[in-house]
């Protein structure tokens, strides 16, 4: 189902040779009609943000956030390419606009892949019309669409979610280098609902700050991250709060499984800092945790070694004190006033050889508390990142 | 060699049995004769500071800096251990002033190894004593105490220089978890060279920052850094500048040492940024670069990916313009301008090859400059570090 899902998309996928291994690599979602409809747009925060970024941005302000069509191409990120990467990101927007009738600053852009390494322009140049021709609605539009967003993924990750009245879509990538701020994770959310527009922005910010922006799996942070929500408008006024909170547990959803499909991991775990004495440092705190190297080698080992949490806690920033500190791995409490506690280890093992686990760091200073998704560290990472080819 | 290069110490190592291997895991370096002599310390910033860390800071307060003896312990880091563990602590230091015929609060304490489990209290009582009187000053007595100190290094950290009319001598134990404000490791430097008490501290703290603190390999900060420089007075009155210099290429040497054998690294790696707007920012630059899983990666598979550079360059939060970067690997430009330049690929993939890397990042907007020394991140790493047994 995917982003057309919701009423009034249309979506294509086309392998035009960008990836060496002949894949879908362009992938095309466009509001149907002639009409542009109401955009809402984050993207990374990097410094060296790439060209399809920076384009992108610069057509949202021109077209005031009026939208026609998103293009994506997956393996090249068109980033770190100086000014020929540029002009290759306004191409894909210009050709797009010419194959629906819509002006250039209608057409947002998205690129991942390699850093560093020019576009192959021509494959864009004759690959993009035939894209904009395949264009349907149908399941299997959907599914190219997002399979050819794909990079390390070894899924395409997909949500369609009904409210009461109108419906929400979606589709994502992101694999690795998932970080505070955003991953290298590239996702597109269609909504039908009937929301002012100015809604729709502060709706979707939300959603990201509650999904993507808690996942932290290396903390690196790409230079090609962008989440897009479209809205067509063809269905019913919706409820601003249940649209809220729909496009939420999309965003959420879609954030679940770059987790559980992050490159190389056997776990997908979450992170709980509570008592802790600001929400704030609850969020440093499990950052820390989450993001550290040692801790995540130790859920790969399926090793309860909690000290080590206790160590990132003691250095994370936040307000702390070991001898007030408890740790949970699910329900088993392995350590009371900062230092060990007895519990059943057999039960212990068999929690901690599950797929998804849950690691509760209660601070006992307060009632500050945050959660952040993250994974193991394993060998197969380091295969998946060590060589570009 | 090791500690007894310097005039004017004693040391010792003894395998107690606190680790299962029967390895040598008690070390002692003492000033010889009955009176103290000058110590200076720092310690680690995470606040679940072990217990040894705690009971060294209040004896360098109690005596004022006026150390007989420094005790160490490998196997078990005494952290996470609440007040059982500082009795430990204390009971160690006991032991030592009792054999030494010294009070308590001259003998500093550290200890090394994994968190959050209970010492064993019984080997130190039985094996402290012991310890004690295997003090002598052969080169065995020497290498005895810098074995003593190891847990997942693979070889025992030494060095010896000579200054015009004094001499400097220390061993070191680090491995993994290197970052800054110090790593999982202890250094014992010695040194027989008569200068004031407060020039000894702060040559220490600049040496210490200058070093240790300029390594970064997982990012996580340690429970139980320590680096203490005993000073016996045995020497002549040495030129304070020269002093300074000397322990800071002692530290320097021991801190490249620890990168050569950090847990699972194939690659010891400078990276260096230049042409910052500030030399702070190129601190926080170089250090966001060599902390990265990702550039690790690229490291360990030799692969010249500047792109990676570029990102983190990028999230670092210094000032930067990916239009104005300049990258090499070693005497290799591979990118200019912010985009891949034409270089060598053989002379690129020999360059690569090497045990040790050097990668230079112009951000071509002042004069600011730093360097940070890392490792790549490999298998070995993961191994390490899965599992506690």
């Amino acid at each position: 189902m995917s982003v057309l899902f919701a009423k009034g998309f249309l979506a294509a996928g086309y392998a035009s040779g960008i990836k060496e291994s002949g894949g879908l690599d362009l992938s095309l979602v466009t509001v149907s009609g002639n009409e542009p409809a109401a955009a809402a747009a984050t993207f990374t925060q990097n410094l060296s943000a790439a060209a399809p970024v920076r384009v992108s941005k610069d057509h949202m302000d021109r077209s005031s956030g009026r939208i026609r069509a998103v293009v994506l191409s997956s393996g090249n990120a068109n980033a770190a390419t100086g000014a020929k990467g540029l002009a290759d990101a306004k191409m894909m927007c210009d050709l797009v606009a010419a194959g629906l009738g819509a002006t250039p600053d209608q057409v947002l852009v998205c690129s991942t892949g390699l850093i560093g390494i020019p576009m192959p322009s021509e494959k864009l140049e004759s690959g993009i019309p035939k894209l904009v021709r395949l264009l349907g609605n149908s399941p299997t539009h959907g599914l190219n669409a997002a399979q050819a967003i794909m990079t390390t993924d070894t899924k395409e990750k997909l949500v369609a979610l009904q409210g009461s009245n109108f419906r929400v879509g979606g589709m994502a990538k992101g694999a690795a280098m998932l970080a505070p701020n955003m991953a290298t994770m590239l996702a597109v959310l269609t909504t039908d609902a009937v929301i002012p527009d100015e809604f729709l922005r502060s709706a979707l910010r939300a959603a990201v700050d509650d999904s993507f922006n808690r996942l932290v799996i290396d903390g690196c942070t790409s230079t090609n991250d962008t989440v897009i929500c479209l809205s067509s408008g063809k269905g019913d006024h919706a409820d601003p709060d249940e649209f809220k909170l729909l496009l939420a547990k999309a965003c959420r959803s879609l954030a679940m499984q770059m987790a559980m499909d992050a490159e190389g991991a056997t776990k997908c775990v979450t992170v709980k800092v509570v008592g802790a004495q600001s929400d704030s440092d609850a969020d440093t705190a499990a950052r820390k945790v989450a993001g550290s190297q040692l801790v995540q080698c130790s859920f790969y080992g399926e090793d309860a070694y909690w000290g080590r949490l206790a160590s990132e806690l003691g250095s994370s920033g936040a307000v702390f004190d070991i001898d007030r500190l408890q740790v949970s791995y699910g329900p088993i409490v392995v350590a009371k006033e900062g230092t060990t506690s007895e519990f059943d280890s057999a039960k212990l093992k068999g929690y901690m050889s599950g797929r998804e686990l849950e690691v509760v760091c209660d601070l006992g200073l307060g009632n500050g508390s945050a959660e952040i998704l993250t994974t193991d560290l394993t060998p197969g990472y380091i295969a998946e990142n060590m060589r570009t080819s």
